[in-house]
Parts: C-alpha cells; structure tokens; sequence
C-alpha cells in the first residue's frame, strides 16, 4: 500500500480505536499509551500519527461525521423519502450510537476551545444543508409543491436529534424506537402527535 | 456561621469557581490544584471538601441544577403562563449559558459512567416532571380544559430545549432570542410555524 494512504489507513484504525475507548470507558482514558495498547502499538507509533489527545479526540471527531456522511448517502441512494433516509442517523445501531457519544463528548470539550468550536460550528451548519438538499428532494420526488420551509425543517431536524440523542444515551428505555422515529417525523412536519 | 453550613457554603463557593473555569477555559482546566488558586486556597484546603475532580465536576453540575430550579421556582412566583415561566431557562443569560455549560460538559464525563449516567437520567426525569406541573397549572389558570397530552409537551420541551442549547452554544448568532422563543413556543404546541 502507497505509504500516504497507509498512513490515512492507520489513522482511520486509531480513530476507531479512540471511538471504541470513549464508548466503554470515557474520554479520560483515552490517552496516547491506552490507545497504542489497544492498537498493539508502541507509544512513539501512535504519536507519530497524532501529536496529542487533542489531535486524537479531533480526528476521531471527523471520522465519526464521515460514517455518518457516508451512512445517509448510502441511505438516500436506495431512495425513499426523508424520514425513511434520516432514520440512518437516529441512535438505533451501535454504529450511529457510537458516533453520537463520540460527538458528545466532543462538544464537551470543543465548548471552551475556539478552533474545535469553529469546527462544531461550521459541521452544525453542514448537516443542516445536507438535510435541506433531502428535504428538497423528497419532497420533488413526491411530486409535493415547494410551500413548506425546508430550511426551517432542516433546522427542526437537527434540534430534536441532538435532544433526542442526548436524553436516549441515558434512558435508552426511554426512548424505543418508536419513539425516536415519532419525534423525527414531528420534525419533518409529517405528524403531530397531539 | 456554624461549621456544617459553613461546609456547605464554601463547597457552593468552589462549585462556582469550578463553573467559571468550565465556561473560560474547559474541563481540562479544572484541577484541584487551579480551583485552589483561583479560590485563594491551597490544594488541601480544596482536597478536604472534595476528594477528586469527578466530585468537583458532579458537585458543580448538582448546584448548576439547583441554581436552574430556583430560577424555574422565582420565575413561576411571578405568575404568567408556561412559555413565559420556562424562558428562564433558555440560555439568553450569562448565568443560563453556564449552568447549561457544566450540564454539558457533565454529559460527556456521564457517558460512560455508571453512577454518573444514573444521576443524569433522574435529572432528565425530574426536569419533565416540573414541565409536567409546571404546564398543567398554566392550562388550570388559562382555565383550558386538560386535553393537551401534558406529558408530552413536557418530553418535547426538554428535547427541543437540549437541542437548541448545544447548537447556540456553537453558533450563537445563529440562534437569537426570538429563534429560541420560537422553539420553545412550538415545543408547547402554541404555535407552528409553517
């Protein structure tokens, strides 16, 4: 393998890594030495690919929204309205759960630090275009006239999953499935439950 | 001051100034050794009314809960309906930002934390419970008859009020007064906007 994409390679492994420490343990006990030991790694390995914990819980950051990216694409290419293509993204899987609590635990940390809040800010403001396009397409692909506010749908959407996430990683029994696709309906306008 | 509620003010007085060093300078920056500097203590002084900087960051979110109950409590003696009563804790105030800060951070250290979690989901539960109340005695006054589900303007509520914060606290011009207002309007079912 080219050594740059080996490089990218290992990486990706060490993030998952991180990913899979944060979830069973806590960002406390990610440091570089734990995560080298659950790499089968030396040290001087792991900080050949990151510089610090920072660097670490950053990059483990992106590759979290990437599989999520992935995720939704993967989603909408098999077609099917917003609801059915955004359920990919409700914490229902250990995948998606995973990724959240890795977004979770960052913003704990990015809330004080300028450059990852820029970093949350600006990924913030991805999602919710990338709903908006789905959005939009759905509602084409129903043959639905453009009257409802996409963008305000979008933000809606946005704002019950970080409310929803944040309550099901605590009370998950809370939060069966039913109800966090309800709540995500809600969101897109489709329903209300009262 | 007699020495046990001496103990309890000057945890309250720690507490805060664990609060303010979340909020400028993040949770790696709370150790037992800075919250000792900036209190005017020494480390031992600090150590005798918390044992580590778990308890640090548990007491402070439990004072941050306290702090936010008594604004809820204050804010209904005042009477209005529940729209007006729960804008108290939109984060438009310093004082709101913070206690949501800590909550914040507290969220990423609880997630992987049995006892912690545990304390988080009662927290989750008690807060809709003072929705719950809180909303019923505003429809009892307006003199509505209780058909709304209660309950699940309550759930709403609290969703819509944890995804609103994380965002605005990324992206705050982003999310003005009026946006959050609106937010938590529709979350009471008072009003939907498209």
């Amino acid at each position: 393998m080219p050594a740059i994409i080996d490089h990218e390679h290992r990486r990706r492994e060490l993030a998952q890594i991180v990913a899979d420490i944060i979830v069973t343990s806590g960002l406390n006990a990610v440091t570089v030495r734990s995560v080298a030991a659950a790499a089968g790694f030396s040290t001087a390995v792991v900080s050949h690919y990151f510089q610090s914990k920072r660097d670490l819980l950053f990059y483990s950051y992106r590759r979290a929204e990437a599989r999520a990216t992935e995720r939704l694409q993967a989603a909408a290419a098999q077609g099917g309205d917003a609801l059915r293509i955004l359920e990919c993204l409700l914490p229902l899987t250990p995948e998606a759960r995973r990724d959240w609590m890795v977004w979770a635990v960052f913003w704990g940390e990015a809330l004080a630090d300028p450059e990852l809040s820029a970093e949350q800010r600006s990924q913030f403001r991805k999602a919710r275009r990338r709903f908006e396009r789905l959005i939009a397409g759905s509602l084409r692909a129903a043959g639905t006239r453009r009257t409802r506010r996409v963008q305000e749908d979008a933000r809606r959407v946005l704002t019950v999953l970080i409310g929803l996430v944040v309550q099901a990683a605590f009370d998950p029994e809370d939060w069966p499935a039913h109800r966090q696709r309800a709540y995500l309906s809600e969101a897109l306008g489709l329903a209300r439950r009262d």
